[in-house]
């Protein structure tokens, strides 16, 4: 968030919190006091349908179906993203907070930024906070660190997605490289502070995730530590599995599975991911020559790692028991699998479908809720593509006699069905693939018939969301001086 | 088709077509004599979403709308191949051929096959041989020859998509390599000839597209060329654009309005298709030292080959006004836009937005025949995902401050609405890319509405065409000797 000269960003946050309020009203169709509404949007970072086309070969069989595929409702939805030197310049692959941004306000903006618009730096009032505003429970269930781009946009405002705590503010760096800074959001100078004291400050009634480490150092200006500073506004703060489970009553919950984002439920077998191909000399020489050695076929296995880790259809059923005692009024719970997308950024198919089939499985859940609490709206999207493609593993051009193969990653997954899936990853030479531009998948219950258009744009979620509660989009923040 | 020892598989396909009278018969929802029902069934090779969110960048700007997205219905299909060794063993990746045979007969068979079975290589009955012997008009419609993969599959049935004409039966080579073979498909073995023979032997009453090489040769065991062969069946057979537009009058009518696929509607300026980069020597050394140097941007421009080539919209309108009057029992219509496809294997980005283009100005043309004869359903789908993937102009780890780019092709395109948009093709290192494995979308217009569910698997497609205008599917097929 920007400093607005004389009045501090602060005081002007509260004035559009208020305009917030003043926003919300009853409009046609929407929750009586009687009826209470609630929307669960499930987010699959990365999930396009390349992805889900991967998880079901492998989890189901290429006949078979996920969960996903017997929603009733299925559209697509168009990302847009702009340049932050000039808003008016569109761009066509998104991240994960612009994305999130679009999802959580309406509004489109540009990558790396949480809540804010781009260029001008101002703070967008977000769905959760219009909710809160209305008398709604709210909540935030992530498998990545709850401090991630994408649950920080739903309540957060800061102008990078880096800024995650306190001592992360300003002149981040990567290999003596600035990537980042948020001097602008500190407290000091009449912004918000970091994201996670962002939540640690929030009226969010449920937030389960990762990032313990977010909220360990000291909150700004303050004696105490970000964790401290959420147990004093209110939050019972629970740090492992058996404290999630065993969990009862009400009153606002953080909770903290990990140092950072939680563990995956599956990895390749010993570890592997995807992999070069290994040309032959002679086909070093010539493309036409010689042989290629591909990688060995592999297995998906689970992680050791995440034995005791909730997952993330527990942490759902967690959150939605207690959003649903929370208000008479209903609620907004947005979940996200995050780690469709950090695993493909890390080309590893197996880890990549394991948090897809958690995230299936956490889709099972809303429904099952919804069958009980038939106002429930579930939306199921992703934020943006990702770079895995699933490419023959015979070429169609082997008859032609000549090595033919990936100049990318290969991943070579051998299916309990009793094939061999290729997944290639070859958008760039980094550590980390990129994000493609593709439009993303939507999915929704019955509660959706009739709401969700076939084809919508990324910002659109915001319209239908807020639409279903009777939340109206706060206009105010792009013409504020 | 494979021989049948003492009965000749010319014989068992009249019965088998016999059969396919006998098992037509009206169901409930079906049309009565008095309501003409109609199935306009539009694919596009290799259109999947990657490729339609390239084309909506292009042609209509981030924020803009293809005809596609104002479809009122909107889900996805499955892409469903097997091995030809062994049948019950999945391959994740088809071809057209494999694809087309899905959706023209419900059947599940192998890469390279047009309307045969899997291994056992028997002949399977389309929706246009159940729609001619149920006394509807059938037409087929292509930018790629007529012969190619996609429209050969609805009508002909060979054991290889290579055996268009019957000079390319046996032994087909490719630098000295066998690549295919019909030699059971010649009629001297009880076979059906070729493609273009048996597209010439044909009652399908419009046939529109290109490939008039494959008409050239004497037909086997024949003093007259195939196209004399059609015309002797009852064709008339044109070969220009004028021709085309000046056609009145009923009969069947054959055009071949080139001698292979139709030349495209654009190109990259210059010609120019995605380019590899080029990482300077430091770079060579390692990839976090030195720089790289990207292809330059470019536009989409005209392609001079195309001027007095037929659009497809334009062979649409000429399809429909002579379909719907042939039969007052309806017809089935197969348009395909081919060279979504055949330029995405040649990485030509422009050339695939043009043709995506063709496709969806044919959707107008039939949505807008549907406005006068309102029982024509309306689906548009794709065969196969493909190569092509949106990546950032920028990369996301520009600012780590190391040279990232693809490792395969990327063309940079100036869209008209001033930005630019990185398209990579990187699933092989040969000549041509691959397929992916990917679902496809499926949309349809209004009269889908409760018949088109949000996830199919795609023979399902045929399914739903022959539902709807009330024809059976052969199950005859895999059941004979």
């Amino acid at each position: 968030m920007a400093r607005t000269g004389t009045r501090s960003s602060f005081v002007r946050f509260v004035i559009v919190l208020s305009l917030g309020l003043a926003c919300v009203s009853a409009s046609a169709g929407v929750a009586s006091a009687q009826s209470p509404r609630n929307v669960i949007l499930i987010i699959g970072d990365g999930m396009d349908d390349q992805q889900i086309s991967i998880a079901r070969n492998y989890l189901e069989g290429a006949r078979g179906r996920l969960t996903l595929d017997n929603l009733p409702v299925r559209g697509a939805a168009h990302v847009l993203t702009v340049s932050d030197d000039d808003p008016g310049q569109p761009i066509y692959v998104a991240d994960s907070a612009n994305t999130a941004t679009s999802m959580a306000t309406g509004e489109v903006t540009s990558r790396g930024r949480i809540a804010t618009t781009a260029s001008t730096d101002r703070d967008i009032t977000t769905i959760i906070e219009l909710a809160e505003a209305a008398g709604l429970a709210t909540g935030i269930v992530a498998t990545s660190s709850v401090t991630d781009a994408t649950p920080a946009s739903f309540i957060a405002h800061v102008n990078q997605r880096f800024c995650e705590n306190p001592g992360q503010m300003t002149n981040i760096e990567y290999r003596g490289r600035l990537i980042g800074d948020c001097s602008q959001d500190l407290k000091a100078n009449g912004g918000l502070g970091s994201i996670s004291e962002q939540l640690a400050a929030s009226d969010v009634d449920v937030i389960l995730g990762g990032g313990a480490k977010h909220f360990e150092p000291m909150a700004e200006g303050e004696e105490r530590s970000v964790k401290e500073l959420a147990a004093a506004n209110g939050y019972r703060v629970i740090v492992n599995k058996a404290e999630l489970e065993s969990t009862v009553g009400g009153g606002k919950l953080l909770g903290l599975f990990a140092e950072g984002h939680l563990p995956v439920m599956l990895q390749g077998e010993g570890g592997r991911v995807a992999e070069m191909p290994t040309p032959s000399l002679m086909n070093r020489l010539h493309r036409y020559l010689g042989g290629v050695t591909l990688p060995e076929p592999m297995t998906c296995v689970p992680n050791p790692a995440f034995a005791n880790t909730p997952t993330l259809a527990g942490m759902t059923d967690v959150a939605l028991a207690r959003l649903s005692q929370a208000s008479s009024r209903g609620f907004f719970l947005v979940i996200e699998s995050a780690s469709i997308d950090k695993k493909s950024h890390a080309r590893d198919a197996c880890g990549s479908i394991g948090e897809l089939e958690q995230l299936d499985r956490a889709v099972d859940r809303a429904l099952a809720f919804a069958e009980g609490f038939s106002d429930t709206l579930i939306l199921v999207t992703a934020d943006h593509g990702h770079a895995a493609q699933i490419i023959p593993n015979e070429s169609l051009f082997t008859r032609f006699g000549v090595p033919v193969y990936t100049p990318g990653h290969l991943a070579r997954l051998r299916t309990p069905e009793g094939g061999i899936m290729g997944v290639n990853y070859a958008t760039n030479n980094f550590n980390l693939e990129e994000h493609t531009g593709v439009h993303v998948p939507v999915y929704a219950n019955r509660a959706a018939i009739g709401i969700v258009p076939p084809m919508i744009t990324q910002p659109e979620i915001f319209d239908i969301a807020a639409g279903y509660l009777g939340l109206r989009r706060m206009v105010a923040d792009n013409t504020a001086p």
